[in-house]
């Protein structure tokens, strides 16, 4: 392969140090949402482009991965992990309702690449499909305060709104309704744009200065509706803070299938955009083919929290998933290394014993150095005639001297070493 | 969609009661490789066509998902899990050595699907790359028989021989060098044909009938090599049974890539082929594209032993990851049924909230039951006020009344909660 050897373009392996960190992330993620009874949904990599088609709109559709497969069947690789719960749901129509389902899989856009986006990259979706209940939407934010509470994260805020309330303001303002959404997508922009942009925006779409200024009054003073009203009070009985759940008029959400609550989700540090994004769509599953049922639900951005919790150090990457490296010296000592990494093993502990009876002390050292792992054990000649081992801990670099029957106790001694 | 909404051809959705079984295996196999130090790699959906081509032969080819994406570059789908290997080795050139990596990912190839077969499925590999060390492929054959017998297996034996065994008994033979291979193959298929078959083949591969009787004769004396001894010798050292491993000089594994010893497994039931496949192949990952760097070791075939363990009943599919279904009474004793969810979860009890306040509790049972719940907790009027709450246990219908304040002992006292 010589110089042509390399990833596509907007590809990248997940090389051990990566999968570490996603794995962490990911398995607390999957803990949280399996606590609150969800259950995890795997759909394929390929769907017909019958399912895939006129869903998107059509800039999605060019970001397609579409080919023609050897049995000439039109294909397409998954785009996102809505449009499969659609079908998912439409093939599977017995499925207990509600259908508490997660899934955490790649999908594939051809997006430009310069934008430091990626080809490939994980979605995280978490969705109850068939209950029209605030107890469901309230339940959503509940699972996102727990997310961040179990990632540790502290400056996060829930921000909430409803699509009802952005309707009442339009309708107030004396907006007409074919300019609704377009409305709510400009005022969606007050985030990034400032007040006098977004002005100029809704003045070029058409709405009269009146109007526009009518708007921005009736957001200021808007209100939750009844329903909206219910979600929040019931999301704080269920244990969301007050400091992290704030009704946010302003917020619009883009996209235009949601018909209730909506709720994204920032941290104050860094300065990244919406971590998560959700809320109810109970007419999409219908218009993607799928059955009439409503659904509420969010997508964690997850490959951006993954970015944000290695900014804010709240993962530590230096070290391996392995524990200790247990070194051999010979094949005379063999026995004693083999017994001490079986017993650390069935401590729970992650035990590497090095592969080679070539190599000296050193180099086995420098090893785990390399690969990070935080502890090297050692039985030479002495050791064993003493029944004991010596552990170097590679941070600090001091070694102890430990005796192999009391193992347990040693390792709960050695502070860090879970 | 309509009529048309399906999946494709020889592709699946794996819905949550698959993904159960699946992520309990997973996490089990998962766990065993990490408790031997190795970490997981993960590589694209897409390679290049160049990475992809000229590496598995014609046959493999017309089965590989190939296309052009919009950029005009020929890519295709990953095939296996050792190019990647291969490329990721190329690519990263620095990585520690040995790489110790394992990879679980799904694999596309447009197969025929009335094998039974399908063109999405996970492949699971786990190798050692960079280590000539018998110590390397004794470890790989103990971490099969690790993961075994975390997996719950009795009957399984570990086939192992070495290509150099089957090299000499050919050399000894009097078969010339350019017929080994084929040779080989044919004696691979002595698991199932018949001796005569066999015989037949390598007669018909222009074998004289004096050499064919040679091969078998020297089969059955045949002894391992003093690699493949130290291999053995090591593997049980490491904690795998006499009973478990045999050595077995008609093993041969069809592919001719491996360059010393090999091995596969097999259960005794269910009769379904061998469950795992690999070996040393020194040579492989130059031949590549990759650096020449030797590496040993396995490929588990994690949906045949998926589907193995359900056939022995070693998976329980019936109940959910949810393990209890806290219903709601109205509004009136939600805060209460929450307060109870919210504690079982922080003892880490995977609990449902019932997500309607209208539906009557016969009805919310009945999800329960549906959703294969074990355990459904009720809290109305009575239970509010003595302070406790109803456990049903859903298998044999018994209800018990439980204090709140003494949970963590009940959940202890009611036996296969967790």
């Amino acid at each position: 392969m010589g110089i042509k050897v390399q990833t596509l373009k907007g590809f990248r392996d997940y090389l051990p140090e990566d999968m570490r960190l996603r794995n962490v992330v990911i398995n607390k993620v999957r803990s949280v949402f399996e606590s609150f009874g969800f259950e995890e949904l795997q759909t394929p990599a390929l769907e017909t482009q019958e399912v895939l088609l006129n869903k998107y709109g059509e800039d999605a559709e060019r970001l397609m991965y579409l080919f023609e497969d050897r049995g000439k069947r039109k294909v397409g690789m998954r785009y996102d992990l809505t449009v499969p719960l659609a079908r998912v749901s439409a093939t599977n129509q017995n499925l207990p309702k509600p259908f508490k389902r997660y899934q955490i899989q790649p999908v594939w856009r051809a997006d430009n690449t310069q934008k430091g986006r990626y080809r490939e990259f994980y979605q995280c979706d978490i969705d109850t499909v068939g209950s029209k209940s605030p107890l469901a939407d309230a339940e959503i934010v509940r699972i996102i305060d727990a997310v961040f509470k179990v990632l540790n994260f502290n400056d996060y805020s829930i921000r909430i709104n409803s699509r009802s309330v952005l309707f009442s303001v339009m309708g107030m303002a004396g907006v007409t309704k074919d300019l609704w959404m377009t409305a709510i997508q400009s005022i969606d922009k007050l985030d990034k744009k400032s007040q006098d942009e977004v002005v100029e925006e809704l003045l070029n779409k058409g709405l009269k200065k009146e109007i526009v200024k009518s708007i921005f009054k009736n957001l200021l003073s808007a209100k939750p509706d009844d329903y909206l009203n219910k979600t929040i009070a019931l999301a704080l009985k269920m244990g969301v803070s007050k400091n992290n759940l704030v009704f946010d008029p302003i917020l619009s959400r883009g996209l235009d299938y949601y018909t209730g609550p909506i709720f994204e989700s920032v941290v104050k540090e860094p300065k990244i955009g919406s971590l998560t994004g959700g809320g109810r769509y109970d007419n999409l599953l219908k218009s993607l083919g799928g059955p009439d049922l409503p659904a509420v639900g969010t997508t964690f951005g997850i490959e951006r929290i993954i970015d944000v919790m290695k900014e804010l150090q709240l993962l530590r990457s230096d070290s391996s998933t392995t524990q200790v490296l247990v070194t051999v010296y010979g094949t005379e000592f063999f026995s004693e290394s083999v017994e001490l990494a079986e017993k650390l093993r069935a401590s729970s502990v992650n035990t590497e014993l090095y592969s080679s009876f070539e190599d000296k002390l050193g180099k086995q050292i420098k090893y785990a150095d390399k690969r990070g792992i935080p502890f090297v054990a050692i039985i030479g000649e002495e050791e064993s005639r003493k029944n004991e081992f010596k552990l170097k801990n590679m941070k600090s670099g001091e070694t102890s001297a430990l005796k192999l029957s009391g193992l347990a106790e040693a390792i709960e001694t050695i502070g860090g070493l879970r």
